[in-house]
């Protein structure tokens, strides 16, 4: 009998190792603290011999507490709070600290902190300074960054202040759990129940954002629910504040324009009716009660359904003021989005924003701000630079990205969003002549603005890993980052990320960061070349939808966009068609109303080609975008080979589930390609150019395919 | 400059000790495996010296690396497999793999398994003994049950077989992602990213439940969609099948009658209709291809709006005999549940499942069961047995619990479900004389039947805990183990659950077990004392709503089950009445007929009596049922200081939700109470006894109480 016991398994011996290993699920997202090699360990030890200094705020204790956790993780070794300086210590220190600080922070604003490799008392210290205690958290995530990315740690001597004031994510949350356009699980908010069960997860969120300077957070959906503003919701709202506020964030509300006649039976909701006004000032005074640092407002009027002042015959600036108006004496700002087109406008969807929020230029009170979407559309994978940004010198615009994918391969497609940030931050509005990029409207400079700010729509829902996808962390990281500091480069903000997602190892980070830095193109190739946008299917926006003409409103069908017809294709928006050039600075509008001169990326976004029209590579536009369509497959196809490439060195939960998501992007990219090759082939009747393979199927077999369960369409 | 550094603070030191611990989140269940204290790890180390065992099967590869996992866990040592018995060897062994063992399976079945302190050559081993691999892995959940709890290790001479073959969980998860009637999230289910993404949740939640002994998991609502029975849905069940199988859980999935039609337009669901049935044959075969274990359908047909054969005239029997040919060469088997009512019949609801199921009684084909829930109404806090348990001896019927609590208190209450279970189970139908009980039923032996199941609706989402609450779990817990042993009673499950999801320490246990076992009961007295039933709000089911009339169905008002006027309340289910107690057996009926026998906390399920009938304590009917309300919120309130007391013995995080949440129970017994005698007294005009407070507020404010927002009404 005992031979038959014999024989042992790998299998089995396999098995057995796994649950001694911490699963990298995602939770950590960049703030992982895996194990360092020896020599680098003992480097880190060298520079933590100890944590020095004062203070007993929530905020400090965040402070010490992530360092003595990031360098626990790294090294294995527990530092301990010091009551006097040491060779090595870390020194955490503001002016109310004392005063032989080696650093002026005179410069660095409420924000910003210093690191320094130094000397004090004698003793090398690294010295983290700032002029707040939140400055100094931010200093301490910086030095773990440095310390988890492989940086050298004994000359450390670096500045870093935001330039923009206002760094917050939007939240498209619904009150009843489900989030519009997110594809990473429902809401992180358990509002059933709160305010009285406050769950671990949102301090972890706060200290994830805390960790790029992310400073509010405007918790609900800006298609808003009047009960948000209800008693029962503010006291929930007021919990989570509650949780965030040591870590620098503040919460901020959506909206619904209508509330005070949806909750206390108010007849109208005009904004110069003085009952209304009367109603917010009462609700500001009561949200303030419960949260004494609460942000302010962000609203969404007259746009797709919903209310506002414009239903009373009265301008966005009135409507703004009059909320503006009940938060300032509490200190609070009003976030009105540009966001808006009419059903019953015939002028180019992309010029109905400007044509509203342009002539109110001056109009808005000093604690209002417009927010302004990258582009005049709907965050598609491409657009060019929304002409509102430089065009309302006296208010301060904010910035809306879209860290969600809606339109970029929701929760699966590798699509990092850094270059598409960095693309609108650069791009140059010449609204003060050469320079005067989109960043420098945001950040306040171009206009002398103190008020700033920049807002993204977030990706983040119950999942373990919060984004749905490991890779999609990079886009909030991106997000908070480049908030921070919008000059910083999307590829060096990958190679960061990377570092701190997976290791500083150059056989990781290098393909990792070349795989990123073409995704974001790779899609804009296999769905919206040349210029193309808003080709998607309706409703859940997933898949391609190029044939869809029989919506309600014109501009929610896809042929709208594309205008293809036999003879050619795209959207003329020169001075022969809507002239939306004509609302950017006149450099830039002459250079977008030649086709010769417009950017290739945009040429179909403002001019309408013929198909045999010559591309700069010679080839005709119907062949450059199927060779577009065919690079964009070809990328994700070299992702793949890159991901498995790594399989050694990635940890395989994370592997498992890269890998199936390229297979995912893949097949769905190919579909893409082939449903707008078709489609437009059964407009054009073209052949296509040599070596491009015909789609798999049939137009109607791609027109056929329906999704009454995709996600996110809520 | 130094001096001021040297304040520290506690504040900072409390949360640097943070990060080290590992948090308690839930998300291991009961399969914790903490480390245990030295000497019991000595024990635990002398009995697992090493892993005797030989084959190669996914599911034995399982069951070793749980062993390993569980023992590291809790001693720290890695166990290795042996290659020869030695002293302390925990040995797993089938006939197949010897034929010296010292046990006779012959009883075991396919699944059962016998533990046993023994030698083997001459050493003292544990023998884990089984007729299969799956026995075997059952007797590992079952040892390390024994490990983790604190039992006697080295006499152990068990055997165990499971009293009811198919033990199933029902989820009611939408393809959206939502749960009807879920209070932990949204489903488990990524359907979207399935079959290419299969997360590390499924094999972890296929894991949980063989710890139990749960073998089958129907995935999808019983309010069924066509779409499951799509190609591309067929594709993802088969990717979770193919997680589950080596768990020894196989897949079923609820149907929608009109799936033919809807899907590939026939003309007609009609069961007798060839094309019909010939449509069903061929998506059979289509599963068994992708699924060649699957497991069957479940169907709810004429329910609650859902389609079914009796649209065409047909009966239940002839649906439910229709699907079961076409699984049948398969090996598969139809569920159909009994839980119908139909708007049309003015017969009382709780007799409607009786009436169109009693007759059918011997129809039904060989491969079909009738699942039928606990009780004819709807998984309210208390109700009596289902007539039909004990009335259709020639068809198997399957008991259909709800572990997800809908009527007790959705995730906040703290009411352990146990003595519900045990309650039902053991209740007598003498059906065939004294001792007929439900369990009886259920496991085919008062009958003969071979083919037995039991079912319960799952409280399982993505929330990292499982259940939404720590507490949650211990329903999933006793569902499982009390559906392999329905003798098992309530509390000494209660008292396993408390070991391995705290410490098996009587300082925990014993206070722990005393506040779940009187919990439902407590729930039962602040909803629904005295055998009331559907009393709560519409839709969501949260909170109480006695005076709800208005709706469209009488059966869905809560004032058609209460009949509550000045001159009494409760439903005369007798002669008098509807004569529902005629469907039970004759003593059983003769029993509940009278109010003097009937049991007291049944009696205005079956009595409509005034509101001064003398209860058996001598009080009159309506002081006894405010007394039952006052002593609902007074356990709440009970169990709050017991919970509080135990707060140096649990950890932070489990300790500060279940704080929170028995916080949220006691305002909502409080609600209830409040709410239920502030109607009920708007109806009798009686003053409250002596010692009973007011309810706090009017009963107009209860009836304005509105929640857009609860949970689970999707």
């Amino acid at each position: 009998m005992l031979a038959r016991f014999l024989c042992w398994m790998s299998v089995v011996a396999a098995a057995a190792l796994a649950p001694v290993a911490r699963a990298e699920d995602g939770y950590d997202l960049w703030l992982r603290y895996r194990p360092v090699e020896a020599a680098r360990s003992t480097d880190i030890a060298a520079r933590t011999t100890g944590i020095v200094t004062s203070g007993d705020s929530p905020t400090l204790a965040i402070a010490v507490a992530e360092l003595q956790r990031g360098v626990e993780g790294m090294t294995g070794r527990q530092i301990a709070p010091l009551s006097a300086l040491r060779p090595g210590a870390l020194v955490l220190a503001t002016p109310r600290t004392g005063t032989a600080m080696p650093i002026d922070t005179g410069r660095l604003g409420d924000e910003g902190y210093a690191i320094r490799s130094t000397q004090m008392s004698g003793a090398p210290v690294t010295l983290i300074a700032a002029n707040s205690d939140r400055g100094l958290l931010y200093g301490v995530y910086h030095w773990l960054r440095l310390a988890q990315g492989g940086a050298a740690l004994d000359r450390i001597d670096l500045r870093s202040a935001p330039r923009i004031g206002l760094r917050l994510l939007n939240h498209w949350d619904n009150l009843d759990g489900t989030v519009e356009r997110g594809y990473a699980g429902m809401s992180i908010w358990d509002w059933w129940r709160l305010p009285d069960y406050k769950g671990p997860r949102y301090a972890d969120y706060a200290r994830a954002n805390a960790s790029l300077g992310i400073n509010g957070t405007v918790l609900n959906n800006v298609n808003a629910k009047a009960e948000s503003l209800t008693p029962a919701y503010i006291a929930k709202a007021a919990a989570l504040a509650h949780v965030f506020r040591p870590y620098g964030i503040r919460v901020y509300l959506s909206v619904r324009w209508t509330a005070p006649m949806e909750l206390d039976g108010l007849k109208t909701a005009d904004p110069l009716d003085p009952q209304v006004a009367a109603w917010w000032k009462a609700k500001a005074d009561e949200i303030y009660r419960a949260i004494p640092d609460f942000g302010g407002f962000l609203v969404k009027a007259n746009s797709e359904g919903q209310p506002g002042p414009q239903d009373y015959k009265r301008t966005h600036a009135d409507g703004a003021n009059m909320l503006a108006a009940a938060v300032k004496p509490h200190g609070g700002i009003v976030m009105w989005r540009a966001f808006v087109y009419q059903h019953d406008n015939p002028e180019d969807r992309a010029k109905q924003a400007y044509s509203d929020f342009k002539p109110l230029d001056g109009q808005f009170a000093d604690n209002v701000m417009v927010q302004v979407k990258n582009g005049a559309i709907d965050f598609q994978p491409r657009e060019p630079f929304h002409p509102l940004f430089g065009a309302m010198p006296r208010t301060p615009l904010m910035m809306e990205f879209q860290i969600t994918k809606e339109y970029l391969g929701q929760s699966t497609h590798l699509t990092y969003l850094g270059p598409l940030f960095e693309e609108v931050l650069k791009a140059d509005t010449f609204a003060k002549g050469r320079g005067s990029t989109v960043a420098k409207v945001i950040d306040g400079s171009l206009d002398g603005h103190r008020l700033t700010g920049i807002a993204g729509v977030a990706n983040i829902g119950v999942d373990r890993d919060w984004s749905g996808s490991i890779f999609n962390q990079a886009d909030w990281y991106a997000f908070g980052r480049m908030a921070w500091n919008p000059d910083l480069p999307a590829e060096a903000v990958a190679r960061e990320w990377a570092a701190l997602a997976f290791s500083p190892d150059p056989r990781i980070v290098d393909p990792v960061v070349a795989m990123m830095m073409g995704s974001r193109e790779a899609a804009v190739d296999y769905m919206t070349p040349l210029g193309l946008s808003h080709v998607m299917a309706t409703g859940h926006h997933y898949g391609p939808g190029p044939w869809v003409s029989d919506l309600a409103r014109p501009e929610w069908n896809p042929v709208y966009y594309h205008k293809a017809d036999a003879s050619g294709i795209g959207f003329d928006r020169t001075a022969s068609g809507s002239d939306a050039v004509a609302q950017y600075a006149p450099q830039v509008a002459k250079m977008l109303a030649n086709p010769k001169t417009a950017p290739e990326r945009d040429l179909l976004w403002f001019h309408h080609l013929p198909w045999s029209y010559r591309l700069k590579s010679g080839e005709s536009l119907w062949d450059g975008m199927v060779h577009r369509y065919d690079r964009g497959v070809a990328y994700v196809e070299d992702m793949q080979r890159t991901w498995d490439s790594l399989r050694p060195l990635i940890d395989p939960e994370r592997f498992a589930q890269t890998q199936a998501f390229l297979r995912i992007q893949r097949r769905e990219a190919q579909w893409w390609r082939d449903a707008s090759i078709a489609y437009f082939q059964s407009v054009n009747r073209l052949p296509l150019p040599a070596g491009s393979a015909k789609p798999a199927h049939d137009l109607d077999w791609y027109k056929a395919q329906s999704f009454p369960f995709a996600p996110g369409h809520w």
